[in-house]
């Protein structure tokens, strides 16, 4: 037996965004939480790992940390990090399934890839695969609510910044006015850059037919949850009548529901999500069920982790750099080189929270 | 627009069990949790509901209570319950789509329909469409860790108690143990007496084929969760090969996850709970959906309740008496005449707890 959990440490941060972000489903975001958990073992290692959410849901995530997983996990070996997921996995089965306790479960294991990494003196790119240290990253906007200047203004931000390939928000109350956006934007961008669409689920199966069809000249690499995430078979049927390549991951947290989706939804894209799939060890699940399903494995959110963990596919993908920016509060903000994102070489994650700039920028009224 | 939502007051309690108890997959019990939720209107009226874990998970149940739905509702009409419960699934959704969410919506759920019985004067079996007052009641034992006399004594307690159905584990080491113990059931409870298993998804496909054909002679009523929850297709299977009728629903949370097992599991029996599927808004949709199919209606957990909406339908299933007493914490713990269970029929749920006795017995230790 390797070294014992001895301490769990667990955090909870309402980070406020610098302007307040709409989509077609979730309303206003004024705050992202990000909920931390710091692991030490006996050995006096420390790993961090964390799960963040649109606002809501952190405090039942903090508890379930606090007053499960932590008791159950006390004075276990921390090395072997897949076991220690499917025991937690199975502990919280009758209130898991999914939901708060996939993003519990998630905070946990990536703390312990993290001391895994540290222990090793690995870096996550390389246990995670190591085909490569880059990866492809595009800029995710969370922009339904910007009028169509202040869109195509933030686009070429994006362009600005080297970014290769570029998402909007769809979902507006017309396809028309959807239209006019993605019309618009592709023609900015001209024909070089890569361009997704996201709806947020907004739409009907009907719905994001008529749309995928519109959409469809204007060149676009994927149409994200075009409806509810849990009709696969609505989205077998968008990919057929609609013509586009679908995707979707970001509400997907059990490896069986990654399996069904995979099964039925007739997807091109699979984006799974760290913070919410079970952590690292989630993640190289689903994965690895994409690739072998023949998709190109992408991923939503939290770049900063990710980063490592597609540029070790190959096949890869996209990171997602996303609107939520986790990464500003580490000590690594995401790196971009000629387009491309690069993971950090450090052991662990490479993943360091700035604890200082975290606490000044909580905001305690929520 | 009616009386609106004013205040509500969550509560966590941990309630030491008789004696521990053991299936195949939960591990020993020795509490389980409830959790209620007490929302006033402006009009003065009270309704109370609830939620119950094994004795992980209720801690974030509340979090998810106090910290997110309780601002989402305050100050909103309390009568447009099932608007309501929509409303408070599509807030929670990125963190939801089951688990805790589902859970912490069923609390807040029941309280609103105690306040819309107590309003409109209508006791809960009408409310939820009145077919009768009475139904089926079995008792469910968690018994896996009985040695067979024990095992045989405690479900003569059953009979003796007025069941006319029973319920027992099964997942023991081997096939050759569950057999003897089903055979020895079988033996003593005579031929009038219904009998289902629940394996508490503790075999994989090809165990519970095997299981499945083991137990037929032994007119088995249903066996419940022969496997994980999420294996529709190997439910299918297990139905087409094993010969016996199967059942599930307590770890189906919403109704997505009610009509992919309809769909695809080729089940028997539905046993949706109250508690962690939306509460009564969400137990009726699963119950229509599942009459829809064909299937018998029956409960799981929390009988006090279940009495009500099982008895509302036509046809009916069987309520399940559990092992969790909660109704021994209310002013009127389950009634039984003749062997079949009576509804309440007093306004509202007809559940309404003694805080005292819940006082008393709350172990402020776990
Ligand atoms: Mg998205
Ligand atoms: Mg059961």
């Amino acid at each position: 037996m390797g070294a014992s959990i001895e301490k769990i440490e667990v955090r909870r941060f309402a980070l406020p965004l610098a302007e307040v972000l709409v989509d077609a489903s979730h309303g206003a975001h004024t705050h992202f939480e990000l909920i931390t958990a710091t692991v030490t073992t006996s050995d006096g290692v420390a790993g961090t790992g964390y799960s963040y959410t649109g606002g809501i849901g952190g405090h039942a995530i903090a508890a379930m940390l606090e007053h499960d997983l932590a008791p159950f996990l006390l004075g276990r070996d921390a090395e072997p990090v897949e076991e220690l997921n499917e025991a937690m996995a199975r502990y919280l089965h009758y209130v898991g399934r999914g939901g708060i306790a996939s993003f519990a479960i998630s905070a946990i294991d990536i703390a312990l890839w993290d001391i895994r990494g540290k222990a090793r003196g690995e870096p996550l790119w390389r246990m995670a695969g190591g085909a490569g240290r880059g990866c492809r990253a595009y800029r995710g906007g969370i922009d339904l609510n910007f009028p169509l200047p202040r869109l195509l203004d933030s686009v070429r931000g994006y362009l600005a910044a080297g970014f290769r390939g570029v998402k909007i928000k769809v979902g507006r109350p017309t396809l028309a006015e959807d239209l006019e956006r993605v019309a618009a934007v592709r023609d900015m961008i001209g024909p070089d850059v890569a361009f997704m669409v996201d709806a947020n689920y907004a739409f009907d199966v009907e719905q994001a037919i008529a749309a995928a069809r519109a959409f469809a000249p204007h060149d676009i690499t994927w149409f994200e949850e075009p409806t509810i995430p849990d009709d696969w078979l609505g989205y077998a049927r968008i990919a057929e009548e609609g013509g586009l390549p679908l995707a979707m991951g970001e509400n997907l947290h059990t490896i069986h529901e990654f399996e069904h989706a995979l099964r039925w939804a007739r997807l091109s894209y699979l984006q799974p999500d760290a913070s919410n799939c079970g952590g690292i060890t989630g993640w190289l699940a689903a994965a690895r069920a994409g690739q072998a399903a023949g998709l190109q494995v992408s991923s939503h959110g939290m770049q900063e982790l990710h980063v490592s963990l597609v540029s070790a596919l190959d096949p890869q993908g996209w990171i997602e750099v996303h609107s939520f920016p986790i990464d500003e509060y580490t000590t690594r903000p995401l790196v971009m080189e000629n387009g491309r994102a690069v993971a950090p070489d450090t052991p662990g994650t490479g993943v360091e929270f700035n604890w200082e700039k975290l606490e000044a920028a909580h905001d305690s009224g929520t």
